[in-house]
């Protein structure tokens, strides 16, 4: 494995992991603009805008699109997150220059009129889609309470009124603001060349206006906490769904990998603190810990989902499994066993061309460096239980903001 | 990579790929029994049984099975389908021995009064889910209609009341006599070494009783055909799930490549003819065609779902769309594309472990061989216009078994 890196002049920065024993390359363009980069007036506009990407542009109209990555047999996909959007692709290693040629072009879209308004009613079903399933509608309320008037509680999709309103010049001038060479970088991860690669990109991206992007309320944020739930009430949900969460590391600090293993050991999905005292006597569906990890930001869930009957003595456990932990922290046998589950994870996850690539691109994107597997594991190993106790102290979990999305009226 | 190959005594057979470029290794066991060799006493009980393997055993309670995964890091699970039941984990290289300690004792599972009676719950919660998700439900009306009397058409869940009617003594003489050493496979794949494998394959599971099983109804089956929709109305579904039905390949026909192909080009989720007939134009939200290869039966289905009202119009191009292609093939340029995609997906599968095992796992039970990715590409390579036609000739796809499932009464 080798790591690469160059800029070119107009910012844009390349990337790149070079693996001669993969069997597969991956390239992908990683734009930092996201849900939480949009102004009221544009909510949505981040995820919109990555459909209209594949719309077409001045050399491609929709259906070229769509066959200059299936000629080459490309596995293409996009997604939109609060901070960044990404468009990928994988293929066999011979087909890297026509890879690049369209993803490199659909990255400047036309955004016509016309293909605005016939995508817009394609956004709007899936808003309709998504609030309709109860687990990511849950969420949606949980992160609404918890960050409140900050933008990380902003709805990545947008809401009905706002993508109803949204115009296409809106779109267009939140794209020559936010999709700037200098806040975008191109990453090849696989079997291909490094030089022809850089020469590829240079030839495709160079000419894209340059410009760096600032982005805006980078501090953290912490919701009401305490110990009251908020209930909100959805009649056509079966299973009542909870939602607890509390601040935590950001995507740089320190004290994340600590955060990691805390949350292995509370919530994995299996064999954890939280799997044995609602998952295994089969109070919950399911229950879990977890943490998303942003710019200068960050928190913990912790999220179960059962029978409403259920939910009033789940919390109580929940809730008495999280305060024990926040007293006496863990044993070493738990630390040693989350360690070996994360490094195990990381370790086959690093075998995937595309999932490597994307760990580096978020490397890349919050740390401005590159690390290797042995890299991480070599962080991972130095949790102790005392700088589990440090995240603990710094990022309490017994004081956790609670929202329960379901059946109940009150809980 | 090389692969190795070895059989006990009692007729278990073990097999494996070393590649020391892989970061981890995958093991599994593999039991040629599933739903299609069910009695109608004892509907279910391959899944139900899947279950109580993870339920203890002379050696180990509930608690230390997944004690025992999670020290080592392991990434276990099973699945259960028409004719295999497959329990695997991946580790990290170091973990091997203990990964083999648990996973062959599991596999010798108590079957205690208490944890089934407990468990049976847990698997009649698991049907009622499932019959309340419209995709599942869709496909399970379909296939009970398509193979009618066949065991093919079996419930792999089994029903609420076979599951309620279940003894532990029928799950014990079922297990008695399809877990016998003659009907498994043991695998490893990645980095390993193949004769300390193979030793402690032996030390855990030389004492497992022989045996060879015969499976039964192993012949191709016919569903109805012609142009009659049966509809299952269903209200509680928003979407209307349309699904048709005909013969294909078995699991080692010759044609089954030439089948693949051909799906990909009718039916790929994008870029197929499906996808451009109803998905782009919006009348459904999603389409395609695919294939179910089993042993010594196959069959081909399209699928799509949609607003109701568009039903009626979504199977008349479906039909048209499956008619022109039965009547006039394929262009030679979208066999190559859908080649080059194949192709691609196969690669990308090959790098990951636990799918690589999978793959040479269902290889072995199926064709008895060991193939390798450039195996796979070299058959893949030799399909040709004329091949798919002789698809098409041997099993025709404008004469489906069709049914919906959703609001409508009649389609």
């Amino acid at each position: 494995m080798n790591f690469h890196q160059h800029v070119l002049p107009n910012g844009l920065q390349i990337i790149g992991e070079t693996n001669p024993s993969a069997l597969s390359a991956a390239v992908a363009f990683w734009v930092r603009t996201g849900g939480r980069d949009e102004t009221p007036d544009v909510l949505g506009v981040s995820h919109f805008l990555e459909h209209m990407v594949f719309k077409g542009t001045q050399r491609r109209n929709p259906f070229q699109v769509n066959r200059d990555f299936s000629l080459i047999g490309a596995d293409n996909n996009a997604f939109t997150s609060e901070e960044n959007t990404v468009f990928h692709a994988a293929v066999l290693p011979e087909y890297l220059p026509q890879l690049v040629d369209v993803l490199a072009d659909i990255m400047r879209p036309s955004l016509r009129e016309e293909d605005f308004n016939t995508e817009k009613k394609v956004i709007l079903d899936e808003i309709v889609r998504y609030s309709v399933q109860p687990q990511s509608a849950a969420y949606d309320r949980a992160r609404e309470f918890y960050f409140r008037d900050h933008p990380l509680g902003n709805q990545v999709l947008g809401t009905t009124e706002s993508i109803t309103a949204l115009t296409r010049d809106q779109m267009q001038k939140y794209f020559d603001s936010r999709y700037t060479a200098g806040n975008i970088h191109a990453i090849a991860v696989g079997n291909y060349d490094w030089e022809a690669f850089t020469k590829l990109i240079e030839k495709a991206c160079g000419n894209w206006p340059a410009g760096q992007v600032v982005r805006q309320h980078r501090h953290e944020v912490a919701g009401p906490g305490g110990q009251k739930v908020v209930t909100v009430p959805a009649e056509k949900s079966a299973q009542e769904y909870v939602i607890m969460m509390a601040p935590g590391p950001a995507a740089d600090h320190p004290l994340r990998y600590a955060s990691a293993v805390l949350s292995t050991i509370v919530g994995d999905y299996t064999g954890s603190r939280l799997y044995w005292a609602l998952v295994d006597p089969g109070l919950a569906d399911n229950a879990g810990m977890g943490s998303d990890e942003y710019d200068r930001a960050g928190c913990q869930f912790v999220s179960y989902s059962c029978d409403p009957e259920n939910a009033a003595e789940c919390l109580e456990i929940a809730r008495e499994v999280l305060a024990e932990v926040q007293k006496n922290g863990i044993t070493e046998e738990e630390l040693q066993q989350a360690k070996t589950k994360i490094a195990s994870r990381e370790v086959r996850a690093g075998e995937r061309t595309s999932r490597r690539m994307f760990t580096i691109a978020k490397d890349w994107a919050y740390l401005n460096q590159y690390r290797t597997v042995d890299d991480e594991l070599r962080e991972l190993n130095l949790v102790t239980r005392k700088s589990i106790s440090e995240a603990l102290e710094r990022y309490p979990i017994d004081q956790m903001t609670t929202t329960a999305y379901g059946p109940l009226e009150k809980l």
